[in-house]
This record gives structure tokens, C-alpha cells and sequence, in this order.
């Protein structure tokens, strides 16, 4: 299989499109028919998801390359949610979308062997293509996920820095900061296995506030798929993302959960006949928001 | 229900032992007839399991106060995995023994809030008594972990110091380091609610190689709750771990997780006939080991 990351690429030249649709699935926002099914306990809630993602993702498969799956709100149902989850990898990849499943998991050792495992072996759940992971145990804990990843053609993206208002009490200590020294370690672990156009299968979540400090991110990991998250909802724009992103339209994935997702809830949209047709429009929204980061956006700059 | 640091510590008296037991479960390593039960699949590794961990916590009731499921194993085995998980934290509870989840979680607002209701609320899964976190995203980030638990009369333990080899590369960045700077937080994160005895059910994962460094620690958070990992297989003894505990024997739970649970490979124990006897021998030492930090211990000094 080829590396997680020219199939990354492959995959935004095709739908030419850097948008991620993050899944976070909570019943009490699910749209019609899916939120009266949902009620009275976790098995309907579960049931309920796997039929609204199926659906979810086929008005999704032909614009947006990668989704993403919060672990938590899977595992908030317990096993029915979890076998939820390992139904709604397999929905995207039978329609075509890369996974990269975000559950920021960090272990040591063979227990990291064993969570990356979990999701890239695709024995007991089918596998995500990509899996992110928090740094905080040190190189020799993050080893096990990049080799099992390697193994498997697969992606990991290192949380460097998350996008809360409260990321910086310990990404930011030290001097140089600690997210820096995290920046630096990915660009270590990433830059021995490159494709041929020199990226990384190791990325990771970089959630910068202002211009510059993406352009300082993307200087210390030349090589590193970035995520940015917080697309939407969670405010943000296009405007200061160019940073992370090269003449080819590629660099970075930008992600949006809530601001598909609760697209039904919107009353600007609520003209339009199905959640199907709001989820459709906001995806398109998005998609004219990041033009100018595309390939032939910024060709037509 | 009364805090998760009460319970702790009366637990801890009424068996006279800080000794934890980790639940690593990998079926190579399972004894028979589980160990043959368990091929197959994950289907039939998950059921060698079930029944696997209710007859080893039979074994564990009557001497050991808490255990320490690693969610990782389980998770390796998919949607039955998880399940699995499910039962042996009900099995736990069922006899009378903790349970503290080893997943290390964390994640951003609304979703460290589904982590948290996911292992405390007890609707999907058996509530678990205590978590274990990972602080890289912040103090707002963690805050939700402290809600829920708090809610629930459950504990949190924040990893700070983690016992791997290469643990320093980011918990020893800066100055002071970062594992200080986290251990502060623990501190201020608990001393809002300490029980009548001034112990916070905020705790810490403090693997420290040093007599020194543990004591440092300890000063750093003087509420805390301490788990010790590493006790066993992994190396480490109960000397110099004496800084962690006060007069009354209480002040941190020490973890041994391959040390019990692969006593019946031990050849020195092979004249033992059961894999329960084995597993008993092997709790024998290690509460004679750490008879120097009990109460009963520490009188007779």
C-alpha cells in the first residue's frame, strides 16, 4: 500500500479539496429521522448512528477526502458505541474517504504497540488510515504507534499544539517552548521515511492562532502533514492558513466538525428541504472559504 | 457516595496492602486454559478474557484493594474487547475491588466531557472509580475530567512523571521542568476538595527512579494521591518509595501489572499446581515487599 500520506494527497488532488469533516457524534444533535431514533438508551443511540453516518458519508464521499472520528463520543456509548465507530471506518472506506481516527492516544511501550494496533491492524475493528497521538510520554512511547503506522501504511499525526484557549500552560513552557521541542522531535521521527515529493507520513495537530505562528510551525516541520482543526464553529478562516500549505495545494488538511454536522440546525439553511441538502451546502461553504489554499485557487490568484 | 480518595484509603486499611494490580491482558500470556480458549479470534480471545479475569479477581479479592485495567489490551480486541473491559470492571466491583482505568485520555472541552461521562456515568459501561488522564492539552482541557469525576465521586490521576526510559525528553523540558510544572497544576487543581484527612481524589502518576525525585514530588503535591507504576517486572522496589506515604500507611497505591498476572509462566512457582496459587504466591511477595511502606509495617520498624 502506498504511504498514508501520498494517498493523503492523492486524495485532496482529486476531490480538490484540504477540508476534513471531523465526526463527533451526539445523538441530542443528530438531525431527523436519526434524533427520535436515538432516544432511550445507548444501543438505539448507537443504532442510530451507524444509519445517519452510512448517510452522513454518502452526501460527504464525493467532496471530502479524509474524515475524522472523535474516539470519545463513541465511547461514551460503551461497545454498542465502539462497534458504531469500527461501522462508520468501514462506511468511509467502502465510499472511498480516508480515516484518520482522532484519539489522542500515548502509552508506553507495548501498550502503545497494542492501541496502534487497535486501529492499524484491522483485526479487530477495520483500520483508520491515520491516528493521533499525544507526545507527552517521551520518543520511545510515540516509537511503537510510528512503526506500527509504518508497518501498515498508515499516518499518525503528534499533537504539538491544540487550539483551546488554555493549550499554552504547558505547550508553551520553557525556552524554547515545549511545543517546539515536540515540533522539532516529529520532524526527527518523520523525515527518514519520505514519499517521493519529500512529505512525511508523521504529521501533526497544529491549532496556531495567528499567521506567523503556523509559518514558524511549518519552518520546524518542513516535511509534516499539518492538521489544523478548529475550522468553523470553533472560529477560524482560510485568511493565515497559506502558510501550511505549498504551490501544489497541499501541506495540510483543515478541519471542520460542528459546522457540517449541526448545518440542519441552521436557520439560514432551513430553506433547504433535507439536513442532507443543509449538510451539502455548509460542506460547500467551506470548500469557497478554502479556495484560496487550493491548487487552482491559488492558481487563480 | 463518599470520595474516590476515601474509598481509596479505607480500602487500603481494610486489606492492609497499597499493592495494585494491572490488568494487561494479552491472550499469549493468558494461563490455560484461556491461553487455548483464547485462539481463534478476537471473539474468542474476548471470552477467554471474561472468564480469565473473573477467576483472577477471585484470586485478587481478599488481599488486593484496587486494580488497574489497561485499556489498551482491551481495545486491541474491537468492539468485543471493549466489552470485555466492561465486565471486568463489573466483576471488580462485584468483589469489592477499585477500579482504576488506565487510558490516559485527553482531549478538548466538550470532548474530554464524553471521555469522562463515558468511564464515570455508569450508563454504557460499568463506572470506573478513577481515570487516568494526560495533561499535554491544558488546564482547561483537563478541567472537564475534574467535573465529571467530581460528580461522580471518582478520582483522577494526572500523568506527571511517567516511568519509561525516554519519559524525560519532553517531562524534563524547561526549567523548572515540565513534569513540575503539571505536578503544581495536580496541586492546584486538587486542593479545592480534600477530604476530612486533607487527601484529594486529584492524584498523580509519579514513576520516579529516584528516592529523591519521589520525595520532590511529594512536596510538590502534598493532597495527592500517588500511583507508583513499575513495581515488578518493569524493575523497582518498595525502598526508597517510603517518601510517598505517610505515618498512617496511606499516600500512594503501587502498580505491578506482568509481576501477577504471568506468575504461572515463573518457573520457580511451577510446584505450585493452580495458576491461582501461582498468582497468590506472586501477591504474597509483593505485599511482603511492601510491608515497609504499610501501617503494620511501619510500627513494626
Amino acid at each position: 500500500m502506498k504511504p498514508f500520506v501520498t494517498r493523503l494527497w492523492e486524495a485532496v488532488d482529486q476531490k480538490n479539496c484540504s477540508a476534513m469533516v471531523g465526526l463527533d457524534p451526539r445523538p441530542e444533535h443528530f438531525p431527523e429521522p436519526f434524533l427520535s431514533q436515538a432516544r432511550g438508551g445507548a444501543y438505539e443511540a448507537a443504532n442510530a448512528m451507524r444509519t445517519y453516518h452510512r448517510e452522513l458519508l454518502d452526501v460527504l464521499a464525493p467532496k471530502i477526502p479524509i474524515i475524522k472520528p472523535q474516539a470519545a463520543f463513541f465511547e461514551a456509548l460503551g461497545p454498542v458505541g465502539f462497534e458504531a465507530m469500527c461501522d462508520s471506518i468501514e462506511a468511509a472506506k467502502e465510499r472511498g474517504i480516508l480515516v484518520l481516527l482522532d484519539a489522542k492516544r500515548g502509552d508506553i511501550g507495548s501498550t502503545s504497540t497494542a492501541y496502534a494496533q487497535a486501529y492499524f491492524s484491522g483485526e479487530a475493528c477495520p483500520a483508520a488510515d491515520a491516528l493521533t497521538i499525544n507526545p507527552y510520554l517521551g520518543e520511545d512511547a510515540c516509537q511503537p504507534f510510528l512503526d506500527v503506522a509504518s508497518e501498515h501504511g498508515a499516518g499518525i499525526f503528534v499533537l504539538v499544539k491544540t487550539s483551546n484557549p488554555g493549550a499554552g500552560l504547558f505547550q508553551d513552557h520553557g525556552d524554547p517552548p515545549l511545543a517546539d521541542r515536540v515540533a522539532q522531535a516529529v520532524h526527527r521521527w518523520g523525515k527518514s521515511q519520505l514519499n517521493p515529493s519529500s512529505w512525511s507520513s508523521v504529521g501533526a495537530v497544529v491549532g496556531a492562532t495567528r499567521p506567523d505562528e503556523l509559518a514558524h510551525f511549518r519552518k520546524l516541520m518542513p516535511h509534516a502533514p499539518i492538521l489544523l482543526p478548529g475550522f468553523g464553529f470553533q472560529g477560524g478562516s482560510a485568511e493565515g492558513l497559506q502558510a501550511a500549505f505549498d504551490d501544489a495545494g497541499h501541506g495540510a488538511i483543515v478541519n471542520s466538525s460542528r459546522g457540517i454536522l449541526w448545518a440542519h440546525e441552521r436557520e439560514d439553511l432551513a430553506h433547504l428541504p433535507s439536513w442532507q441538502d443543509r449538510v451539502d451546502a455548509a460542506v460547500d461553504e467551506m470548500l469557497l472559504a478554502l479556495a484560496p489554499v487550493q491548487k487552482s485557487g491559488a492558481s487563480a490568484q
